[in-house]
């Protein structure tokens, strides 16, 4: 199913966070309707940096592609900022279409942005204005009808107020978006947002810093979509520096033969019954 | 310190094994001495794929680089069979050590090899002559006088017998490898080899398939370098694989919060204070 | 038109080789039906290593995907061998198929190669059945039913009879290759072929080394399509020793100013006015 | 011999444009002292784009390696205005260096940049002390002594007065770039500024635009290093696009022979030699 078909069901629609082809793959065992691909993730796993735009849209795409290979369900991914200016976004959408992804997110931070959900940052936005023209652009230059454009606005992250936060949301919408993130690092401000305005079927929740809210009560307060972005990665991390730091201690890998998944439950994974013995079938 | 110092320096150089930047960066800081750069690790994370000789030497370089600019330990890259002959040897050396990898290890199975570790899988190996004028190719093409090389004999896993199996240790020894890797399932196997011939200081051990011999005793048993491969991908895969799981069927992220890593952990081990704010320092 | 539709018109295909996408562009513009992504052009181009299966899958994927994205005509990949046996054709087809390539074209040389065209260099081919499998095992794994698979016989080019390049040239067709390669650096010899053995609008020839046999004369001899390999590239060297070797001689760029394209004239090449100035439009 | 070293021996260096490994190869066999790494170069010729900032960081970065792995000459790398601000700056200069590649050229245009030779297009640039910024961190970060920064002001095409131009000239060097470009569409333009300030055995000069004046007068007007950015890539296009087009038109190889290079020629170009015949040496 597509992910704009996703969308058009009723209820909410799950999407789990990956950051290689192997999280996308346990993201879809799991269950979930489709994987969010997240910059903070490949920054993080593919090259141990901060998710401040120094991963490239090239370093994002590569990872795209091996997710396009290896899963069946929709792609997310998270284009930050476009990676630039209007130019920048036309581009990005044609390079992740043009890849397999079924839906780009671009957000309204100036470029080069800074990591979302860190307090001690200044952030600036980019004029309402200019992230019409990036939506529009992105819009114009898709290829299939099914793509989906996701408008992202870090107003709430930046101080704006929530009659700002509201004229954004309702631009983006209007110059053609055809989902909305109103990222907030708290459930309160968010829900100060949508006592003035609501936008049934396009919202889209990434409720990271609020995590006791489940999906139920965020589909009744008015989201269709909710992305658990970051889950997956930050499950793998712990585990390997649990894993690791006991091993490297004790010299002994039977300690941990208990953390670690099975050789032939990872066979089973990556289809290794598919790989043919010299083409004696 | 390089890969070849720490191999002159007495006791076991105890080495983990990762896949992409921030599993090598958690093998460090975890205290090994070195990291295994895992053709496994890379096949299964990074495209979802048996580790079969599918992916490139492109798409190893590609992680290769990415742990170079994330540590400061050596990293070893199983280079598998070389990516082909001996043409295709000299070129692996060439590209790896450009890339700034310490050491290769390279091994005596046919190209396209089949993974190690399985049972049902046939295996050929190449001919001893052409897997010593891969090593003697391989040594006259490194730059530095540190690179080591380090040849991978699969005598044991391919059936052969132990006289086989020595015979081509010696050999790749005599040829100029700097290190040997017997690999095998089974401990008994590989001590049956070492009780017809040892190699002091040069001989490394993977023990995937022994987890209960630990450090000391293969130390004492005559190995300098112990290899834990694929510890930390396989703790990674258990714990995505639980907490996606439970994440999908709770619809809760605060049922998990306990499994993950928290953010303010993640932003040290990336060093995000690294990030210069706008110049403004 | 695809190019599946291309062959099926009457009349000879005429296809020119590329190695990178400006190349792939001018042959757009000059008129070619489709291109030939060329491993030869690509290992020179972008490694200056010969063709001999030291440039990567990736590399040449990394290639495909930039001409993807620039031209509007059907591009057939020159894979080699496969990469290796049948499980890395397998994944060749899936990977060149992802990436919007429209053919590949898949020979019988053993893995690694060695270069057509150079006489001095012995040659070995895998066995009939082998290849047979390869074919099978690609058309398998092919989504689109208009994907196209050439296979190649370097049979004639490794010194074999007559009789067994039919005979493979016969059951590389009847395991489903849609088009067939009959590669010779002598006309002499394919028209001895052709004499005991034709395929009606399934043959294809690269008449690198009889360039005075013309498209006409190609075309009645029953060739279907006709693929300039190579020509691009070498006149891309040929003119850039020349020019810097004056250049760098005079030290004055105004000598070598008749023999370069004009900026204006590279900046309609690459749409320069698509680039759209911040948004104000 | 280093790019330092040259930059310290009398006389101008003088430097050859490149895109890919064989241009770059072809510049080192005419007899030029080192490489520019072109971004114009790279935009045109692997993704038939404008000079824009579309092309990515990676992009460069993957044709800087293939370059490092093909000569033996300095490579200078145009990265444009460092891909962002002082922290892709920063990382800019990290990736490079690390690549092999002696020296990075960074500009004080705004991401993303629009090309500079272009006169229609309006163009802003970053402040004097934005710029000091990313020079003097990047001076910090690198890593071996003898990698250089060179600085190049856009202010002239910006339309900047000359004041301001050697104020940021001045103000750049002082920060620590080691070279300067002050970049000019205008032979005359550039002698204003020379005639106010001079920065002996510091100063670079991209003549693309005034082609009548050579190496020796541009060695007496006080400029150490010369460079011949896009010649290369400007020969490569225009044969391409006759050859092709002749060809497609009389649809004969043998029209075009003499206006390519023999393949004998080119297999001396790739080293053919090199690749050794399966071990047998």
């Amino acid at each position: 199913m597509s992910f704009r078909e996703l969308i058009q069901k009723p209820g909410p629609v799950v999407v789990g966070g990956a950051y290689n082809a192997i999280s996308a793959s346990l993201v879809e065992k799991a269950g979930f309707d489709a994987i969010w691909l997240s910059s903070f993730g490949v920054s993080v796993a593919e090259r141990a940096l901060p998710d401040a735009n120094l991963i490239t849209l090239s370093e994002m795409l590569h990872v795209a592609r091996n997710m396009v290979a290896s899963v069946n369900i929709p792609i997310i991914a998270d284009c930050e900022n476009g990676y630039g200016d209007v130019n920048n976004t036309v581009h990005t959408v044609r390079e992740f279409e043009r890849a397999g992804i079924s839906a780009v997110c671009i957000d309204d931070n100036q470029y080069p942005k800074r990591c979302s959900l860190f307090d001690s940052v200044d952030r600036e936005l980019i004029s309402l204005a200019d992230m019409v023209a990036k939506i529009k652009a992105g819009k114009e230059v898709q290829r299939a009808a099914d793509f989906v454009f996701i408008a992202r606005t870090e107003a709430i992250i930046a101080g704006c107020s929530v009659a700002e936060c509201i004229d954004r949301s309702s631009a983006y919408l209007q110059a053609g978006a055809d989902l909305l993130v109103i990222h907030s690092k708290s459930w309160r401000h968010l829900q100060q947002v949508l006592e003035g305005w609501q936008a049934p079927d396009q919202l889209v929740v990434i409720p990271t810093m609020f995590p006791e809210v489940d999906v139920q009560q965020l589909g009744r307060a008015g989201f269709k979509v909710v992305i658990y972005a970051n889950q997956a990665i930050r499950a793998s991390l712990k585990a390997m520096e649990e894993v690791l730091t006991k091993l490297r201690r004790t010299g002994c890998s039977a300690d941990v033969e208990g953390d670690i998944l099975t050789l032939p439950r990872i066979h089973e994974l990556v289809r290794f019954q598919d790989v043919r013995n010299n083409g004696r079938h």
